[in-house]
This record gives structure tokens, C-alpha cells and sequence, in this order.
């Protein structure tokens, strides 16, 4: 299976792409030092990755910039930075993979369980992530060709103890559950879910 | 209690504005035809319409521009149409107006039943919906002074039948019913909630 991982230098990305390479043709893309470069904010650089990759089974994005600050600093200009980010990033892989993916493909989404469990500092990724959500439901009954879409939402993960202050008691997620939830996605039957993996 | 309607010259907006004018000091805010303009696409818009009015007890909103259309047209320029419209215009509306808000207000913002329950053609509101509600819970933590929070999520609604077609099988939400939604949101102590009205 030729399987994209959008977003593979970073912390998720690098534990899947090392995860899945060994089973399927993965191929990473990030904005530097991966098989192809992409700027996930341009639908240009977006539309560009897809004609370098060509047809593909599955596409996993665990790119997701978001806003992170205290709520007296949080103006539309600093909120843009999800909306373009983990919000339309996310949702313009789809509407513009949609036409490059093959029959019976894939799309796994990042969210997070921001989206239903807020902290503060994180008003921007949870709005970003509900957007995703919500797409991901909508998606799921308009993609044609068997074409599925999943969002795969962790709590703080294992490999990012940096988060861990910001999550007061959040058990956080293990890197092979994410792993897990990502296999799901992408291997399992479902479509429109969004899957907690924990 | 001062009380600001945005959008009171659409369907929810007129109904609302009705019910709750013999009760309160209600302003009435809109694209024209209203005590105050607003077009809640811009940030300046937005703040002359909160200079204008002053500060006010509690704000509705009913203002959803969103895409509705098929799939196969539906790339990142219609999206954001409901990015700019019902997601960030209301999130603005709150970022905005906790500045001018009195202590112990409170917004409420319009959402649906889209976020949860899909239909075809609305991906763009179920997006919009999502993020909506991700931020109000969000927000209902980070908002000091005792100010609330919360959005209303009709499903299809009593007065524009001419969406029916579109909701098999939704049962419409009374014009009553609605506003009894906005009045727990307002009247009510709760903060952080997704309230629906049936």
C-alpha cells in the first residue's frame, strides 16, 4: 500500500513513518528533509506534493499548527494560525487528494481531545480540531469510490513531555496507541469516525 | 437586561428579536435594516458595532453564512465562505465583545445539528459547527468576570421550510422551541454548553 504521511519529521509523524515503512511504500512529506516538500497552509504546494506522488492508497496527516498562548493575546490574527494550519491544511488534503487518491483509499486526519476537553492556552486547537471533525462526518458521506476519512483524536502524547503541564491529568496516550489508531483508520472498514485511541 | 441580536433580519433573528423586545432592552444588529450594521466578516465591523451600542448584557447570535452546495464544487474557496461567515465571525464576536461585555453576561452562538448528523451539501456548516462548539468550550474557561458562554444547535428549522428537502428525516425545531434554546443559554447559569432545543 503507498501510504503519504503528511507531517513525518515531527514527533508522530517520525514514529509512524518508522512504524509503517517496513510493511508499505510510506512517503514522507514535511516542509523540509522529507521525499517531497509541502506547505500544508497553500493548496498550491498541497496540489504540487499529489502530482509528485501520483496515485496513493492512504495519506495520514499528523500536521496540525495551532495557536497555543494565553487567552488575553488570542485575537483573529494569532486564531489563523489553526484555521490555516490543522484546520484548512487538514480539510484542503482532502478536498484536493480526493482526485489523486485511488479507489477505496484512505484519509487519516489528527484531531485531539481538545475538541471536547478543553485546557487553557488551547481555545485555538480545540476550535481547529472540532472544525476537522465535523468535516470528517461530512466527508465520509460525500466521498465517492469507496474513498473513507477518520480522524484519529489522542490526548497528550507519550513522546511530547513538554505538553505534559499543559494537560493536567490526562493520561497520556502511548506512541503505539497512536500507532494503533492510525492503523484503524487506514486499515480498518470505517468512515466518518473519529477514533479515540485509549 | 441589554441584550444584542446579530443577524435580527433573518429567519431566527426576526422570531427572537419578537419575543424578547417587550422584556428587554434588545439591539438589533445586522447588514442593514437594523438599530446597528454589522457584517460580521470584518473585525472592524465589529468593533464600531460594540462602540456604538455600549456596554450590554448579553449578545445572540444567529449570523451563519455558510456554503451550501454539491461536493463536486466544493474546494477551499467555497469553504470559506462559512470560515469567514459562521466560524470566525462568531468567534470574533466573542474575542471581540468580552472587552466590552458587562461582568456576568454572556454570548450565545448559533451551531446545528450538522455537526453531529451530516447531510449532503452542508460540509461547510458541519465544519463551521464544529469549530463553533470546540470554541465555546474553550472559551467558557477562559472567559473571566462571570461571563458564560454557550451555543444553541437547532436542527433544521420550523420557519425555513424551504431547507426541508435537505433534513430527511430531521424533525424541525419549533420557532419556540428555538427560542426557549437561546433563553437557557442566556437566562440560565450554565456555560461551556451545546444546547439543543428539542
Amino acid at each position: 500500500m503507498k501510504i503519504i504521511i503528511v507531517g513525518a519529521t515531527g514527533t508522530m509523524g517520525k514514529y509512524l513513518t518508522k512504524a509503517l515503512r517496513n510493511e508499505h511504500d510510506v512517503v514522507t512529506a514535511a516542509t523540509k528533509e522529507a521525499d517531497v516538500q509541502i506547505d500544508i497552509t497553500s493548496t498550491v504546494s498541497i496540489e504540487n506534493m499529489y502530482k509528485q506522488v501520483g496515485p496513493f492508497d492512504a495519506l495520514i496527516s499528523t500536521a496540525g499548527p495551532t495557536y497555543v498562548g494565553p487567552w488575553s493575546r488570542m485575537t483573529d490574527k494569532e486564531f489563523r494560525k489553526g484555521v490555516e494550519g490543522k484546520m484548512m491544511g487538514q480539510i484542503n488534503l482532502v478536498l484536493i487528494g480526493q482526485h489523486y487518491i485511488n479507489p477505496k483509499g484512505s484519509f487519516a486526519l489528527i484531531t485531539g481531545a481538545l475538541t471536547h476537553e478543553p485546557q487553557l492556552n488551547f481555545a485555538n486547537a480545540s476550535a481547529a480540531n472540532g472544525a476537522v471533525e465535523g468535516f470528517v462526518r461530512a466527508a465520509a458521506i460525500e466521498l465517492g469510490n469507496g474513498i473513507r476519512i477518520n480522524a484519529v483524536s489522542p490526548t497528550v502524547i507519550e513522546d511530547s513531555p513538554q505538553y505534559f503541564p499543559y494537560f493536567p491529568g490526562d493520561v497520556p496516550v502511548t506512541m503505539q496507541q497512536l500507532e494503533f489508531g492510525f492503523r484503524k483508520a487506514i486499515f480498518g472498514a470505517g468512515t466518518g469516525q473519529v477514533i479515540k485511541p485509549y
